[in-house]
Protein backbone atom coordinates (compact mmCIF):
# COMPACT_ATOMS: atom_id res chain seq x y z
CA UNK A 1 0.00 0.00 0.00
CA UNK A 2 2.19 3.25 -1.35
CA UNK A 3 -0.35 5.55 0.66
CA UNK A 4 -0.46 3.74 3.98
CA UNK A 5 1.64 5.84 6.32
CA UNK A 6 2.29 2.57 8.46
CA UNK A 7 3.11 0.49 5.39
CA UNK A 8 6.03 3.43 4.89
CA UNK A 9 7.51 2.70 8.39
CA UNK A 10 7.47 -0.83 7.75
CA UNK A 11 9.29 -0.18 4.69
CA UNK A 12 11.92 2.13 6.51
CA UNK A 13 10.54 5.17 3.91
CA UNK A 14 9.67 6.93 7.39
CA UNK A 15 11.59 6.57 10.79
CA UNK A 16 8.96 6.49 13.97
CA UNK A 17 10.31 6.27 17.33
CA UNK A 18 10.49 2.39 17.22
CA UNK A 19 10.74 0.59 20.28
CA UNK A 20 10.33 -3.25 18.89
CA UNK A 21 10.38 -5.18 16.35
CA UNK A 22 10.38 -8.91 14.70
CA UNK A 23 9.64 -10.41 11.85
CA UNK A 24 6.10 -9.96 11.79
CA UNK A 25 5.26 -6.73 13.69
CA UNK A 26 6.44 -2.72 14.44
CA UNK A 27 5.61 -0.99 17.58
CA UNK A 28 6.49 3.00 17.97
CA UNK A 29 5.95 5.66 20.38
CA UNK A 30 2.71 7.32 19.16
CA UNK A 31 2.97 11.22 18.42
CA UNK A 32 0.07 12.11 20.54
CA UNK A 33 0.40 10.04 24.11
CA UNK A 34 -2.08 9.34 25.90
CA UNK A 35 -0.27 8.10 28.72
CA UNK A 36 3.48 8.38 30.25
CA UNK A 37 4.35 5.16 27.78
CA UNK A 38 1.81 5.22 24.85
CA UNK A 39 2.83 2.75 21.60
CA UNK A 40 1.52 1.79 18.73
CA UNK A 41 2.09 -1.87 17.43
CA UNK A 42 1.07 -2.83 13.58
CA UNK A 43 1.61 -6.14 11.66
CA UNK A 44 4.08 -5.42 8.67
CA UNK A 45 1.18 -7.06 6.18
CA UNK A 46 -1.23 -4.26 5.48
CA UNK A 47 -4.73 -5.00 7.07
CA UNK A 48 -6.97 -2.06 6.71
CA UNK A 49 -9.30 -2.43 9.63
CA UNK A 50 -10.77 -5.61 12.39
CA UNK A 51 -13.67 -5.97 9.44
CA UNK A 52 -11.00 -7.49 6.93
CA UNK A 53 -9.39 -9.85 9.66
CA UNK A 54 -10.25 -13.60 8.61
CA UNK A 55 -8.50 -17.04 9.20
CA UNK A 56 -5.21 -16.04 6.93
CA UNK A 57 -4.60 -13.44 9.15
CA UNK A 58 -5.84 -13.40 12.51
CA UNK A 59 -2.54 -15.01 13.84
CA UNK A 60 -1.75 -11.24 13.80
CA UNK A 61 -3.77 -10.31 15.98
CA UNK A 62 -1.87 -12.59 18.66
CA UNK A 63 1.42 -11.58 17.65
CA UNK A 64 0.73 -7.85 17.99
CA UNK A 65 -0.70 -8.60 21.46
CA UNK A 66 2.74 -11.00 22.61
CA UNK A 67 4.67 -7.84 21.67
CA UNK A 68 2.44 -5.29 23.17
CA UNK A 69 3.16 -7.67 26.39
CA UNK A 70 6.90 -7.82 25.97
CA UNK A 71 6.80 -4.56 25.86
CA UNK A 72 4.84 -3.82 28.54
CA UNK A 73 8.14 -6.23 30.54
CA UNK A 74 10.38 -3.95 28.53
CA UNK A 75 9.06 -0.53 29.68
CA UNK A 76 8.41 -2.12 33.60
CA UNK A 77 4.40 -1.65 34.03
CA UNK A 78 4.26 -5.32 33.25
CA UNK A 79 2.81 -5.95 36.86
CA UNK A 80 1.39 -2.76 37.63
CA UNK A 81 -0.97 -3.16 34.11
CA UNK A 82 -1.73 -1.50 31.49
CA UNK A 83 -4.53 -1.02 28.60
CA UNK A 84 -4.31 -2.42 25.22
CA UNK A 85 -6.80 -0.70 22.61
CA UNK A 86 -8.04 -1.36 18.68
CA UNK A 87 -10.50 0.97 17.19
CA UNK A 88 -12.49 0.19 14.14
CA UNK A 89 -13.63 2.69 11.52
CA UNK A 90 -15.38 6.15 12.91
CA UNK A 91 -17.05 5.53 15.75
CA UNK A 92 -14.31 3.88 17.28
CA UNK A 93 -11.88 6.47 16.08
CA UNK A 94 -9.70 5.01 14.03
CA UNK A 95 -7.43 6.98 11.67
CA UNK A 96 -4.91 5.42 10.19
CA UNK A 97 -6.23 2.53 8.17
CA UNK A 98 -3.50 0.10 8.58
CA UNK A 99 -4.26 -2.10 11.49
CA UNK A 100 -2.61 -0.86 15.11
CA UNK A 101 -2.91 -1.65 18.74
CA UNK A 102 -2.34 0.95 21.38
CA UNK A 103 -0.66 0.25 24.66
CA UNK A 104 -1.31 2.36 27.40
CA UNK A 105 0.66 2.37 30.85
CA UNK A 106 2.40 4.42 33.28
CA UNK A 107 -0.74 5.42 35.04
CA UNK A 108 -4.03 4.04 36.05
CA UNK A 109 -6.54 3.84 33.00
CA UNK A 110 -10.40 5.33 33.25
CA UNK A 111 -13.81 4.06 32.75
CA UNK A 112 -15.48 3.65 30.48
CA UNK A 113 -12.47 3.44 27.92
CA UNK A 114 -13.58 6.58 25.92
CA UNK B 1 -10.28 -22.84 37.52
CA UNK B 2 -12.90 -23.97 40.32
CA UNK B 3 -13.03 -20.31 41.62
CA UNK B 4 -13.15 -18.46 38.59
CA UNK B 5 -16.67 -16.68 37.30
CA UNK B 6 -15.86 -16.80 33.44
CA UNK B 7 -14.56 -20.52 33.64
CA UNK B 8 -18.34 -21.09 35.24
CA UNK B 9 -19.91 -19.49 32.29
CA UNK B 10 -18.14 -21.59 29.84
CA UNK B 11 -19.06 -24.30 31.59
CA UNK B 12 -22.73 -23.46 32.00
CA UNK B 13 -22.71 -23.06 35.92
CA UNK B 14 -23.45 -19.61 35.51
CA UNK B 15 -25.38 -18.41 32.13
CA UNK B 16 -24.76 -15.08 31.00
CA UNK B 17 -26.78 -13.24 28.45
CA UNK B 18 -24.92 -15.10 25.15
CA UNK B 19 -24.56 -13.77 21.87
CA UNK B 20 -22.21 -15.71 20.35
CA UNK B 21 -20.19 -19.10 20.46
CA UNK B 22 -17.79 -21.26 18.98
CA UNK B 23 -15.29 -23.77 19.49
CA UNK B 24 -12.50 -21.35 21.28
CA UNK B 25 -14.60 -18.80 22.20
CA UNK B 26 -17.58 -17.31 24.51
CA UNK B 27 -19.23 -13.80 24.08
CA UNK B 28 -22.25 -12.09 26.24
CA UNK B 29 -23.41 -8.63 27.31
CA UNK B 30 -21.59 -6.98 29.81
CA UNK B 31 -23.56 -6.17 33.12
CA UNK B 32 -22.33 -2.95 32.88
CA UNK B 33 -22.34 -1.86 29.82
CA UNK B 34 -20.66 1.57 28.80
CA UNK B 35 -21.88 1.93 25.36
CA UNK B 36 -25.26 0.58 23.25
CA UNK B 37 -23.75 -2.47 22.99
CA UNK B 38 -20.88 -4.17 25.51
CA UNK B 39 -20.00 -7.34 24.75
CA UNK B 40 -17.52 -9.27 26.79
CA UNK B 41 -15.83 -11.66 24.31
CA UNK B 42 -13.73 -14.97 26.01
CA UNK B 43 -11.79 -18.05 25.27
CA UNK B 44 -12.89 -20.98 26.77
CA UNK B 45 -9.37 -21.47 27.97
CA UNK B 46 -8.43 -20.07 31.10
CA UNK B 47 -5.76 -17.42 30.44
CA UNK B 48 -5.48 -15.15 33.58
CA UNK B 49 -3.97 -12.14 32.09
CA UNK B 50 -2.14 -10.57 28.88
CA UNK B 51 0.76 -11.54 30.86
CA UNK B 52 0.20 -15.01 30.58
CA UNK B 53 0.11 -15.13 26.72
CA UNK B 54 3.01 -17.35 24.60
CA UNK B 55 3.33 -19.47 21.91
CA UNK B 56 0.79 -21.67 22.67
CA UNK B 57 -2.22 -19.55 23.32
CA UNK B 58 -1.98 -16.14 21.46
CA UNK B 59 -3.81 -17.57 18.82
CA UNK B 60 -6.93 -17.15 20.88
CA UNK B 61 -6.58 -13.72 21.39
CA UNK B 62 -6.92 -14.11 17.18
CA UNK B 63 -9.87 -16.08 17.54
CA UNK B 64 -11.54 -13.76 19.98
CA UNK B 65 -10.97 -10.34 17.73
CA UNK B 66 -12.63 -12.27 14.66
CA UNK B 67 -15.69 -13.38 17.57
CA UNK B 68 -15.50 -9.10 17.96
CA UNK B 69 -15.79 -8.43 13.95
CA UNK B 70 -18.13 -10.96 13.57
CA UNK B 71 -20.71 -10.16 16.29
CA UNK B 72 -19.98 -6.11 15.20
CA UNK B 73 -21.66 -6.89 12.01
CA UNK B 74 -24.97 -9.36 14.09
CA UNK B 75 -25.06 -6.09 15.98
CA UNK B 76 -24.98 -4.50 12.71
CA UNK B 77 -21.83 -1.45 13.90
CA UNK B 78 -19.36 -2.99 11.75
CA UNK B 79 -19.41 -0.40 9.31
CA UNK B 80 -19.74 2.78 11.71
CA UNK B 81 -17.18 1.23 13.75
CA UNK B 82 -16.40 0.16 17.09
CA UNK B 83 -13.64 -0.46 20.13
CA UNK B 84 -12.03 -3.42 21.55
CA UNK B 85 -10.27 -3.14 24.88
CA UNK B 86 -7.87 -5.69 26.93
CA UNK B 87 -6.87 -4.28 30.24
CA UNK B 88 -3.78 -6.26 32.24
CA UNK B 89 -3.90 -6.07 35.79
CA UNK B 90 -4.65 -2.73 37.79
CA UNK B 91 -3.61 -0.11 35.98
CA UNK B 92 -5.07 -1.54 33.26
CA UNK B 93 -8.35 -1.98 34.69
CA UNK B 94 -8.64 -5.57 35.04
CA UNK B 95 -11.55 -6.99 37.47
CA UNK B 96 -11.59 -10.70 36.09
CA UNK B 97 -8.54 -12.33 35.79
CA UNK B 98 -9.76 -14.49 32.71
CA UNK B 99 -8.75 -13.20 29.58
CA UNK B 100 -11.45 -11.27 27.91
CA UNK B 101 -11.78 -8.93 25.25
CA UNK B 102 -14.22 -5.35 25.62
CA UNK B 103 -16.24 -4.85 22.19
CA UNK B 104 -18.24 -1.44 22.15
CA UNK B 105 -20.35 -0.21 19.78
CA UNK B 106 -23.16 1.97 18.90
CA UNK B 107 -21.99 5.41 19.80
CA UNK B 108 -18.81 7.38 18.82
CA UNK B 109 -15.98 6.48 21.18
CA UNK B 110 -13.90 9.26 22.83
CA UNK B 111 -10.13 9.65 23.38
CA UNK B 112 -8.50 9.05 25.37
CA UNK B 113 -9.63 5.97 26.01
CA UNK B 114 -9.72 6.35 29.49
Amino acid sequence: MTDCLFCKMVKGEINPDTVYEDDDVLAFRDINPQAPTHVLVIPKQHVSTLNDLDDSNAHLVGKMMLAAAAIARQEGFDQQGYRTVMNCNADGGQTVFHLHLHLLGGRPMHWPPG
